[in-house]
């Protein structure tokens, strides 16, 4: 048996530069080879690789649409001991059947020749547009300069060539103690998208130096994903193309982290906060959101119920208009609890902004609106939402709606295709 | 047992004017109240009679925070033989508590005291802002001149009156043949609000002067709802208001129809178009919509299969922006077939836009962007999803969103509070 120890807190982590290159034996690249459009010089391949033999633990996306790539992962991830992760932005290689397929191996394939490892060490992940074939002509014939390009301090680059909407790259890394001695764990990730419902593609790729036993990874992965990702992108919309890849490569000099060793805790809730920032950055770049919103349900009588009723509130239209222009329209919220499906007294509901409450039993609190406006016309604030039928909770991130927003996701499609046309690729 | 008939078709109904009172023995009124806004003169309080015994049947919301009316019409609806309904515009009476149930009580009283029938023969339906007790010291004292004003013409006042969002009013009537004698139905909606996820209140009365049996007109009125409204208010995201009500008076001559009379098919089929009609402009008129699509799913597994992928592409916010900027972004549709939760195989999925194919077994058809753009750039078209697994089917109604939605949107409660305060009122 292990002896006792407190939960760990904030305090137990310290935030370090380096992203996914912030642990030992980490090393990532990027280049640009105009996937997208073959004229734009921005960054978009990007290569991760560990020096070491690793335990690699993935969570792929539930839509039973998937990419080439989250197919071709969920097989090579099995495979154990993988050595490197290519990604790219500009196309998603979605919805592209057999040729799909062929093209993601290609991607594999020339990255463990130039690694001397084998193909199923090699993991793929892609993010853009649905329904077009990869440039796979402008991509394999470059991995040779991607791999010579790996540096200890590539995060950088390999955060930004995963960006498509993204306003700004996404990097996050912590150093921890277990008895005495550090280990690091860190990660990149691309989100944008309205995040709920939402058909961005996420990408998150976390490293560290720990010695994870797979089985433990696994556990610690799945539970670290439900507590972060899973609470940005709500009720399952998951994108064909969701992918969180977190690699352990044990070069701390740490002990080997199992599901009862004295760092387990520690090590799973380093992974959580890790995967919990970066989800935030997501939300918090949504494409042209203004408001970044947390909602709180208390007091339910399941925690199905309470995920049902934050889920739903997060989701509605009508709420996330209001947050937009800062309405403390509670009614608003009442309604999208009510109509959640979870069981609720409406009698028993009180609603709060911030700390102050807006709603008491169903009914208006009094509190007045001004006082409510300031804290909804805030970027950054909490609405809770107390059931007082039980003890359950559950809590998801989220954003208002904008006009921009609207404007943003008019029209991608045919941009795509007459921009293929222009460039006499179509 | 009956004859076989053919199945009703259009060229059985004959369009005519006359709305809520198109039909024999309805008489209608409305006049201004102020509801909303004091200074206001626009019609907000309507009043609807038949001046016989009505068998009357009505769906409301499954909305688990309901409107003090809703509760009270459920309870009054038991009693039958309801002789009136009075309804108003600019206060949902929604989570209003004890006084909300007093103040839809006391506007039953009023208007049965004036046509001197019981207060459980008279139904009361509110729509308008959620949270605000009912200005009922401005509704109760002008009943008086409501029924001083009840018209076999009212139909067109009543149908402003009950009027928010709506940029116009709603009506349909038809005349039916049964055996050689006439029989009239026709009604009053009022929709807005997105549709879906919707909050606005869609408020529909019906009223016929066939004779039906009172478990026959709750059997055609379920059924009805389920084939209109059901396809427009998507998931049950149903307000705390909505209500659909049909009173059948036997004004007419033709025999009362029970559930197996030779006209029962056709008053189903007459009763099913009214509805859907009145549905088909809600959705028109959403809220700062510009198209109208109607999303066919085919091919499904199962019913629920079916109805379940067409929700979920209604709904999908990514999927509607691409309409309102004309992008045939077959790749949005299928995403979102793919996280509705539905047994699917990608590699089966053909997607349509009007009679075009974009997606031929998950992958691009090849049709030229230029011809769907075509179809999709229209104010109304459809959309076709055939998962070839099956042979259920389900359609539902839906809209673009549009960035005026947004913007119109924005501030509601803060508005309303507002102008409540710089009237004096708050």
């Amino acid at each position: 048996m292990s002896k006792p120890v407190a939960s760990p807190t904030e305090f137990d982590f310290k935030e370090i530069p380096g992203g996914v290159t912030a642990a030992k034996g980490f090393r990532a690249s990027a280049i640009s080879c105009g996937i997208k459009n073959p004229t734009a010089t921005r960054l978009d391949l990007a290569l991760i690789v560990s020096d070491r033999a690793t335990a690699t633990e993935g969570c792929f996306t539930t839509n039973r649409v998937k990419a080439a790539p989250v197919r071709l992962c969920q097989q090579h991830i099995k495979e154990g001991d993988i050595r490197a992760i290519i990604a790219n932005s500009g196309n998603a290689n979605a919805c592209t059947g057999l040729q799909g397929i062929s093209d993601a191996k290609a991607m594999t394939k020339a990255v463990a020749q130039k690694l001397g490892v084998r193909m199923k060490q090699v993991l793929v992940s892609s993010t853009g547009i649905i329904g077009m074939n990869m440039p796979i002509e402008r991509v394999t014939p470059r991995i040779g300069e991607l791999v010579e390009a790996l540096d200890a301090k590539g995060s950088d680059a390999a955060s930004q060539a995963i960006m498509t909407s993204d306003t700004k790259p996404k990097s996050y890394a912590i150093e921890v103690e277990c008895e005495g001695k550090p280990f690091r764990i860190g990660g990149i990730a691309k989100g944008a998208g309205m995040i709920c419902p939402n058909m961005a593609t996420m990408l998150c790729f976390i490293t560290t130096d720990a010695a994870v036993d797979p089985a433990e990874l696994k556990r610690a992965t799945q539970s670290a994903v439900e507590q972060s990702f899973n609470r940005i992108t709500i009720d399952g919309d998951t994108s064909t193309n969701d992918t969180v890849i977190v690699m352990s490569n044990g070069a701390s000099e740490i002990p080997l982290i199992k599901s009862r060793s004295p760092c387990t805790e520690l090590f799973r809730a380093a992974l959580r906060k890790v995967m919990l920032e970066l989800a935030k950055m997501c939300v918090r770049d949504g494409e042209r959101v203004t408001k970044f919103v947390e909602v709180r349900v208390q007091g339910a009588r399941t925690y199905m119920d309470a995920k049902v009723v934050a889920q739903t509130v997060a989701k509605s239209l009508l709420v996330k208009c209001s947050w937009h222009g800062g309405d403390p329209n509670w009614g608003r919220i009442i309604h999208a609890v009510g109509y959640s499906g979870a069981r609720i007294r409406e009698e028993l509901v009180d609603i709060y902004f911030g700390g102050l409450i807006a709603a008491k039993n169903g009914l208006t609190a009094g509190t007045p609106v001004k006082e409510l406006e300031k804290v909804v016309k805030k970027p950054t604030f909490t609405v809770t939402i107390d059931l007082n039928l039980g003890a359950a909770n559950y809590n998801v991130f989220t954003t208002d709606l904008s006009e921009e927003y609207v404007d943003f996701n008019a029209a991608e499609y045919s941009a795509a295709v007459h921009a293929k046309r222009q460039t006499g690729l179509a």
